[in-house]
């Protein structure tokens, strides 16, 4: 089952999508809904990002070949974490799919990519074992955690290299049915596709997450855990179009304006 | 004024506090509201904290005592931020005033207060000048920035060091007339004061951290920015009662819980 969150005559609805139409609802799936007979093209909505999570999860460095790759750029050893240490990115930076990711005039030129599966929390937990981890989970989407290297080297935290305004589109939909062990994510840009890794070549994965995390944390529905990317990216510039998609969820796609 | 958010025959609301009295309110104060004929004792309510943050601000470092001091007991030089780099906390964390911290059974003994200025912004903005910076700000409150040192020193990132369940005490309402000049922050543990100092001495102040915050971010109303702390900490341990006072705020209380 696919969740859209989107607006209609001015207003924010949640409903189901399937066959390019969304069957709106009242309520939410995180709260409980009934359908309605209403339904629109998905056409005819503006789509927005599926959640705006209570609080917002990154594991951050979580692929080995991203760490390696980041490692021989800057010239240093690679170094891989040794436990699920969970990291944080911020609400207000979040987009939709097909709404442009916007670079302030005076970032540079190393604007990247990192094509993250994104965890979508659907019930309050806590203390969960490994084998239950999977139970509190409502589905899947997919993230662009858009990121400016140079500030993210020089500021003494990631706060602008990776929570400017529009650095984080995420979408297009939550995607209740997958199948963790066969996702690839490939990401093109501009129509090219650039790099493909399986989803789930993760160092530690959702269970291990989800299991760690909530040793001392309580998840709430709505919550968000951006998986983390692999590989290098290139830069991007002005008018490109990026691409992620995700085996079974869909393609996440957002274009590039340089602000002048 | 002062802003006060509880519960009240199980239902939520915000409230004006004068006199031991609170005004009942529909609405609240970030989108406007009404004054209802209704009045309770403050004692016969649960205060909650006074916001959930759509996003969480931290300074974290932003007072040279504190720095120089953690410095010292690390044995490490004292390093002085350049700049305004904010950080993040997480919403999971928070708690009112009045409830227990609870530290988890595996945690070392090393917790620690660390008594903040919390700025709550009221309006939405971006590219704020520091002239204006003040003009998007609510009111204040008071924050204990509940912290397990060896997870600090040990964790990649500052999950659980700083954001465990509990570990973010908030309140005891927001204050919206303030004189950031002239306020002292001091912190007793079991009715003795161990630190004192001007709320004011930060490295950078409030004007600044929004001015530079609002190039690349868009503050929104209820979002919380944590001005940092000044000194250090000795541990707490289950049975104490940490209670943070700034002038002309009031005082944030809670006690230590263990658990075994």
């Amino acid at each position: 089952m696919r969740w859209a969150r989107y607006i209609s005559d001015g207003k924010t609805f949640y409903g189901i999508y399937e066959n390019e139409e969304i069957n709106e609802v009242r309520g939410s799936p995180f709260e409980g809904y009934t359908l309605s007979n209403i339904k629109h093209k998905i056409s005819d909505v503006k789509l927005l990002a599926p959640v705006i999570p209570p609080t917002f999860y990154a594991a951050g460095i979580n692929y080995e070949r991203h760490i390696r790759e980041a490692a021989e750029i800057l010239g240093r050893d690679p170094i891989l974490p040794e436990k699920a240490d969970i990291g944080y990115r911020a609400a207000n930076a979040i987009i939709a799919h097909d709404e442009p990711i916007l670079i302030p005039k005076d970032a540079t030129e190393k604007i990247q990519y990192e094509a993250e599966l994104v965890v979508v929390i659907g019930k309050e937990v806590k203390n969960v074992s490994r084998e239950n981890s999977l139970e509190c989970i409502l589905g899947y989407t997919i993230g662009n955690d858009v990121s400016e290297r140079t500030w993210q080297a020089q500021d003494r935290t990631m706060w602008r290299a990776k929570n400017t305004d529009t650095f984080k589109p995420m979408g297009p939909w939550i995607e209740t049915n997958v199948d963790l062990d066969q996702m690839e994510t490939s990401v093109a840009l501009n129509n090219k596709e650039l790099i493909k890794f399986k989803t789930s070549s993760m160092i530690f994965g959702v269970e291990e997450y989800i299991h760690q995390i909530t040793k001392y944390l309580t998840l709430h529905p709505g919550d968000v855990i951006w998986m983390g990317t692999d590989g290098a990216s290139p830069n991007m510039s002005h008018g490109d179009i990026c691409e992620i998609t995700i085996t079974g969820i869909g393609t996440l796609r957002n274009s590039i304006i340089k602000l002048s």
